[in-house]
C-alpha cells in the first residue's frame, strides 16, 4: 500500500485543476480558492451604537442631572441616510441607533439624558470622545484578511464575504471524476435482468462517494470486457475528465483487458498492477498523460475502501482541500481478527457501543457472500499490518471511518 | 422560548410537504420517504463462491486425496451467462466465481482437488450440499426492507438501492423557503453603497442556512419598509414558498409595519410578537392560512441564532427528517457569562482545547460592533435561564454547535 502510494506520487502530483468565479449561493460548501481580502471598512462609515443626540464631547463637559447644558438642535439623522446637517460648537442632531455620526460630532449623548424643548435640548449627561460611536473599519479594516485560501464555505463564512460586499467568490474547481464499470456480469440498476446477472452497484457508490469528497462525478455506466469497447470507453473518459476510476474486469487472467488498453493510451501507462491488501488485490493504478486511472476491484465494499484510501487523498487535493487527515475513532474489537497472510489487511467493521459505553468494532464480512450488507452495515475499516498474526478480541484499534458524522452518533449513544 | 414554541404548535404542524421519484445521482443527500422493500432476490440466482467444478454432492461421497472419483465434464459457464449445460448425477460442469450454478448441480469443488483428463475430472474431496455455493436470497430476500423512511441516501444508502436493481427512489420534497431582508439601511452585496448604508448579510446567510438544514431557499432580496412594498413582497412569499423568513424591520416603533401586513395577508396572523430573550427580542412569528411566516431580528448572528432555535426543528421535520436532537458538547467557561436580567439569554461563545485539553467555551460579543467577527468566530451557543444571575468562570455547560463537524475537530485538537 504504501509502495503503491509512492509510484502514484512518483508519477502524478495532486494538485488543483482550476478555479471559477461563482455567486454566493452557488459557492456553498465550495472551496476558496484565494485568500478574500476586505475591499472596505465595516462599518464602512462611524455609527452610533445608541438611540439619541449626537454632538461634540467638549460640549457637553461638566453637564450633569442637575447642571445641564443647552445646545441647539439642527436636524437629526436616521439609519441608511446621508446626514445633511453638520454639527458645530454649541450644536446637536438626533440619532438613531446604526445611523452614521454627521460631520463635526465625535460622541452620542443616549436619549434618557437628553430633555427637548422645541429647538433646544438639555443634555444631563456627559460624554467622552468617541462614547457611543462604533468607528469606521472597527469591526473589519479595508485590506484586512478575512478568509483563508482553502476553507470550506458554509453559511458563516457566505456571511462574512456578504458583510464586505462580494457577491462574487473564487472558489477552487471541482476536480471532474469519469467512472466505468464493468464485468461481463453486472447490468444497470433499472434495466431488466437477464438469468446470470447482476446490477451493478459501483457506478452508483463511487459516483456518490466522489461527490461526497468534492468531485464532480461522470458516469459513463457500463462498458464491456472487450479490447474495443475498453479503448474508446477510456479515450471518452481521459478526454473529458481529471481522474478516471474503473472497477471489476481487472483479474489476472485471460479476460483482463483493462491494464493492456491503458498501456496502449498513454505514458507512463500502467503503474500499479495488483497491491498486496485484501480486499483489494487486483487494485491497478495507471498515469496516461498525466491523468491517474484507478482501477478497482468489482466488490462493491473493497471498491469502496480502495476508494477511500488510494483515491479519496488525491481527490481532496486536487479540489484543493489539501491534505485531509482521515476520521477515525478508538474502538475495542468485539472478536478475534484475523488478517490474510503476508497481506496488509483491511477489516470492515461496524460499530456500535456496549452497556459498559465501550466502542466496540465488530467485523462485517467482506465474502461474495456480503456484498450489500456489508455495505449498508460498515461505519469503517481496521488496517492490520503485513506481519500481524491477528488482531485479539478486547484490544484497541483505530477504526477509519467512512462517514464522518458517525462520530458524533457513537459519542452521544 | 417555550411558550413561543408552544403558540406556534398550536397553530402550525410541521410535516413533509410532499414525495418525489429521483434518480439515484440526484437523490444523493436527500431523505427517504418510505420505507424501500426489495423486488428481488440478492443474489438472485445460486452463484459459485470459488473456481472449479460444480456437480452433485452425493457423487463425491467417500473421495478423497488417495481415492479420487471420476466424473464426466459437459460443459463449463462463466460469469453473466445462463447456464446451458445441466449436471446429472455421473457428471460434472466447470465454474467461475459468481458464475450461476446450472440446474441439477448442488455444490462447488475447488479447483485444486481437481484433475481434468479430457472429457472427464478426477475429484479428489468430498463436498457437502451448498459447499460454495452461495444460495439465491442469502444476502437480501425478495420483499425485504432494505431501507427505511427518514434516512439520509449517502453513498451507502444509494449502493443498496442499486444493487436490488431500483435506479429511482422516492424521496421527500424540500421545504421551499422565501427569504426576505429589510431595514433603511441595508444594500445588495455586488451593488455600490451609498454613504450611510451597509451590506445586507442576512438574506445569504439564511438561504445558506436553510440549504444546510434540507430546505430549498428563495431569495427575494430586500424589501423596503413600507407598507405596499411589504405586502406584495409577502404575499409573492406566501404564494411560492411553504415558509417565510424575514429578518430586520422589526422593532416597536413607527417603522415596524410588518406585523401589521402580516395581520392583513391571512389568518390566524400574527401569533408572537417579541420575545423575552436576548439576542432576539423583536422575533416575530405569524402564521397565514397554514404557512409559518418568521420574522428575525437584523443583527446577522442574532438572526442565525434565532433561526437554530426556531426555524431550524421545523425544517427538519418538514424535509422528513422528523425531530431533530441539537448537536451539543460540554464545555468549561473562560470567564464569568452575564445573561440579561429576566430573559433568556444565548451567548454565543468560541470553543477551543487550553493546554490541560479542557474545552473552553469563551463568550464572542454579539453587539452591534460585532456583526462579522461574531459570525466568524461563533462555534455555538450556552442557554441561560431568565431566573440566574450569571454563570461562574470554570462551570461546566452545554454548547450547542452551529456545525456538528466541529465536534469532531474539537475532540481530535
Amino acid at each position: 500500500m504504501e509502495e503503491a502510494k509512492q509510484i502514484l506520487a512518483r508519477s502524478f502530483t495532486p494538485k488543483p485543476v482550476g478555479k471559477e468565479h461563482l455567486s454566493l449561493s452557488e459557492a456553498q460548501n465550495r472551496i476558496l480558492a484565494t485568500d478574500v481580502i476586505s475591499p472596505l471598512n465595516v462599518p464602512p462609515f462611524d455609527r452610533s451604537t445608541v438611540d439619541g443626540y449626537t454632538l461634540k464631547a467638549a460640549d457637553t463637559f461638566g453637564a450633569d442631572e442637575d447642571k445641564p447644558v443647552s445646545l441647539k438642535l439642527c436636524g437629526q439623522v436616521n439609519v441608511g441616510e446621508t446626514p445633511k446637517a453638520k454639527v458645530h460648537k454649541g450644536t446637536a442632531v438626533q440619532i438613531v441607533t446604526g445611523a452614521p455620526i454627521p460631520e463635526g460630532a465625535d460622541s452620542v449623548v443616549m436619549m434618557e439624558y437628553i430633555i427637548q424643548e422645541d429647538d433646544r435640548i438639555m443634555v444631563h449627561s456627559s460624554v467622552s470622545k468617541g462614547e457611543n460611536v462604533m468607528r469606521a473599519g472597527s469591526d473589519i479594516r479595508k485590506g484586512e484578511t478575512i478568509l483563508r485560501k482553502g476553507m470550506v464555505l458554509s453559511s458563516h463564512e457566505i456571511g462574512v464575504l456578504a458583510a464586505v460586499g462580494l457577491d462574487r467568490v473564487e472558489v477552487f474547481k471541482r476536480p471532474r471524476v469519469a467512472i466505468i464499470s464493468t464485468g461481463a456480469e453486472v447490468v444497470e440498476p433499472g434495466k431488466p435482468l437477464p438469468l446470470g446477472k447482476i446490477f451493478d452497484i459501483n457506478a452508483n457508490t463511487l459516483s456518490a462517494a466522489v461527490a461526497e469528497c468534492g468531485g464532480e462525478p461522470f458516469n459513463l455506466g457500463i462498458v464491456q470486457d472487450q479490447t474495443d469497447h475498453m479503448e474508446k470507453a477510456l479515450k471518452k473518459a481521459l478526454s473529458m475528465a481529471d481522474v478516471v476510476i474503473t472497477s471489476g474486469g481487472v483479474s489476472v487472467g485471460p479476460t483482463d483487458i483493462i491494464p493492456k488498453v491503458l498501456n496502449k493510451l498513454g505514458k507512463p501507462g500502467v503503474i500499479v498492477y495488483g497491491m498486496a491488501v485484501r480486499p483489494g488485490k487486483p487494485t491497478t493504478m495507471a498515469v496516461i498523460d498525466g491523468k491517474p486511472v484507478f482501477s478497482l476491484p468489482g466488490h462493491p465494499t473493497s471498491a469502496l475502501l480502495i476508494f477511500h484510501l488510494l483515491v479519496r487523498p488525491v481527490l481532496a487535493e486536487m479540489a484543493g482541500k489539501g491534505v485531509e487527515q482521515p476520521v477515525t475513532v478508538r474502538a475495542v474489537t468485539s472478536e478475534r481478527f484475523f488478517p490474510a497472510r503476508g497481506r496488509r489487511t483491511f477489516v470492515t467493521v461496524t460499530l456500535k457501543r456496549d452497556r459498559a459505553g465501550k466502542i466496540l468494532a465488530s467485523p462485517v464480512s467482506i465474502g461474495l457472500s456480503g456484498a450489500i450488507t456489508t455495505l449498508a452495515k460498515a461505519d469503517g475499516f481496521v488496517e492490520i499490518p503485513e506481519n500481524q498474526q491477528f488482531v485479539d478480541a478486547g484490544e484497541t484499534v483505530t477504526v477509519h471511518l467512512f462517514k464522518p458524522d458517525k462520530y458524533y452518533s457513537l459519542m452521544k449513544e
